[in-house]
C-alpha cells in the first residue's frame, strides 16, 4: 500500500506517533492537519510532509485518511462542518481511530457510502510508545473486505489486529473491555485496601493474589501503583468512568443488568466529584485504603 | 518429621487425600478419626493406619494432629465437646486446614496454650487432586517459631507454602482472595453477558479480554464454562457469598467501605434465592446472558 497517499488528521501524541511510524516505514504521508496549526507545521517539517490549511486539502491530497481526534463532536466537526473531510471524497478510504461512541460510526460509514466513500471504524487499546512502533493492539470494525485491503497498513501500525465485525462493534468492544478491567482494578482496590485494614503484608498478598483465582492483568499493571499511592496517569479515572457509561448505556439498550459496573461507575463518579478524576485508574484505591482522602 | 507420629480428623476427600500423600511419603500415620466411623476404617485398612473410636484417643496416638472439618460448628465440637482433642493434649501440635471464621483460629490458639499444646492455622487454595500429590497452595498463620518447625512435613503437603501471619491471618487472606476473584467472576459475566447481547463473537471477545486490561485468571477457568452454561461444580455459588460474606463483615468491622464486594454477594445471593447455589461459581453468568433464567 506504500504507493497510496497517506493523511492524518489529530496529530495528538498517539495520531502524531502514528504518522512518524508509517514514514518511517516508507510510507508516502502526504498530508497533515490538526486544529493547532503549528503542531502540523512542526510535524510536516519533521517528517518531510505537508501541513493543510483545511480540512478538504487533506482529502484532495490523500487516498487514505486517518484520523485520531478527542471526542464525539470533535468527529462531527471534521466531517459535518463547513470544511469538512467529504468534500470531493469519493474513492477516499477513511480509518477513524478516536474512542467514539460506537453509533458514530455506523452514522460515518452511511454518510459515505451516499458519496462514494468508505470507513473503517479503528480501536486502540495501547498508548504513546506502540503509536510510535507500530505495535498497537487494533481492533477494526466495518466492512470485512475495506478491512482486508486496508490490511498490510493496519498491519505495519499494530503487533496485534483484530476485525471486530461490522461498524460500530470495535468501540463496543473496546467498551466491554474497559469496563471489565474497571471493574478488576476495583475489585483490586477494595482487596488491597481491606488488606491493609487488617495490617496484613501488602507485598504478600499481591504475591498470594498472582498465585491464585484473585490474578488478573490489572494485578500486574496496578497493584504497586495502589500501595504507593503512585497514580500519574496512563488511563485517567474521568477516561474510566466514561468508558463504564458507554458500556453501561449499552447495557440498558439491551436489558442487561450489570450492578458490578453500576458499582464501579459510582466509585469513578466519586473519585471525580473528589477532583481526582485525573488520577490514573489505579486512584480507586484512594476510596477503599484507610486514612486515605476517599475513604472517610 | 518422619518420626513423628501423624493423626488426622475429617477424612472428607481433602483429610482424607492428604492423608494417603503422607503415608506415600514414608510418614507415619498413626490415628484418623472421622464422624463416619466407617470412613475411618476403610481408609484405616487401606492405608494401615489405626481407626479411633474417639476424639481424645487420635491425640494419645499421634504428635502431630491435621484436622479437617466442615465449618466452625464441627471445629467448636471436636475442640470443646465431651470427647474432644484438647484432652492430654500438652506437647502435641494441631494443624487446622478448615475454612473458618478468623476469629476461631484465634480462640483455639489461646485455649491450646493454655494447656501447653500449640496450633497453626492452615488455609487451602486446592483442589482434590493437589491434596492427594502434595501440591497444595497452602497458606499458614500462627506463630512462626512453630511454622518453622513444621515446615519439612508443610512442605511435603504443599506445592506452594506461604507464612501468612499471626492466627486468623490465613483465613483473612483466603477470604479477600476468594473475595477478589468473586469480583472479577462477576465481572466477566457481565462483560460476557453484554456481549452476547450485542451479537458480538464471543471467542473473539474472550480472544481480546485475554490480550488486554481485561485479562484474569478467571477468564482462564470460567469463560468457556460461561459461555458453554456448564456449571458443573468446583467451587460453588453458595461457597462464594459465603466468602464474599466473610469479607465484607470484615471490612465492616475495619470501616471499610466496598461496594464492588457488596453487589457481588447480592448477585451470589440472588443465584442461591433462585435454587442455584450448587452451580459453580461461573453459574453467575446466568444472571447476565441474554434469555437465561437468572436474566428476566
Amino acid at each position: 500500500m506504500k504507493d497510496q497517499k497517506i493523511g492524518f488528521v489529530g496529530l495528538g501524541r498517539m495520531g502524531g506517533n502514528m504518522a512518524r511510524c508509517l514514514k518511517d516505514k516508507g510510507y508516502s504521508v502526504s498530508a497533515l492537519f490538526d486544529i493547532d496549526q503549528d503542531l502540523a507545521k512542526d510535524l510536516a517539517s519533521e517528517i518531510d510532509s505537508t501541513a493543510c490549511k483545511t480540512l478538504a486539502e487533506v482529502t484532495a491530497s490523500a487516498d487514505i485518511i486517518l484520523t485520531v481526534v478527542t471526542n464525539d463532536s470533535a468527529m462531527d466537526a471534521i466531517y459535518f462542518g463547513d470544511d469538512n473531510l467529504f468534500i470531493a471524497a469519493e474513492g477516499k478510504l477513511f480509518i477513524n481511530c478516536a474512542t467514539l461512541t460506537p453509533s458514530i460510526h455506523v452514522k460515518l460509514e452511511e454518510a459515505a457510502a451516499k458519496i462514494g466513500a468508505k470507513t473503517l471504524e479503528g480501536c486502540m487499546a495501547s498508548s504513546i510508545p506502540q503509536a510510535r512502533h507500530g505495535e498497537l493492539y487494533l481492533m477494526i470494525g466495518g466492512q470485512e473486505a475495506e478491512f482486508e485491503a486496508a490490511k498490510p497498513l493496519l498491519d505495519d501500525l499494530s503487533k496485534a489486529l483484530t476485525y471486530v465485525g461490522p461498524s460500530g462493534k470495535a468501540s463496543e468492544v473496546k467498551a466491554l473491555v474497559n469496563m471489565v478491567m474497571n471493574i478488576n482494578t476495583g475489585a483490586l482496590a477494595e482487596g488491597l485496601g481491606l488488606g491493609a485494614a487488617l495490617g496484613i503484608d501488602l507485598e504478600m498478598l499481591c504475591k498470594v493474589f498472582s498465585q491464585t483465582g484473585a490474578n488478573s492483568r490489572v494485578l500486574e499493571t496496578d497493584a504497586e501503583d495502589m500501595l504507593n499511592r503512585d497514580h500519574d496517569c496512563f488511563f485517567s479515572a474521568s477516561h474510566a468512568a466514561k468508558d463504564s457509561g458507554i458500556a453501561l448505556d449499552l447495557g440498558k439498550s439491551k436489558g442487561v443488568s450489570m450492578p458490578l459496573a453500576q458499582a464501579t461507575l459510582e466509585q469513578y463518579n466519586k473519585l471525580c466529584e473528589l477532583g481526582l478524576g485525573e488520577l490514573d485508574k489505579s486512584g480507586i484505591a484512594e476510596l477503599t485504603f484507610p486514612g486515605r482522602k476517599g475513604s472517610e
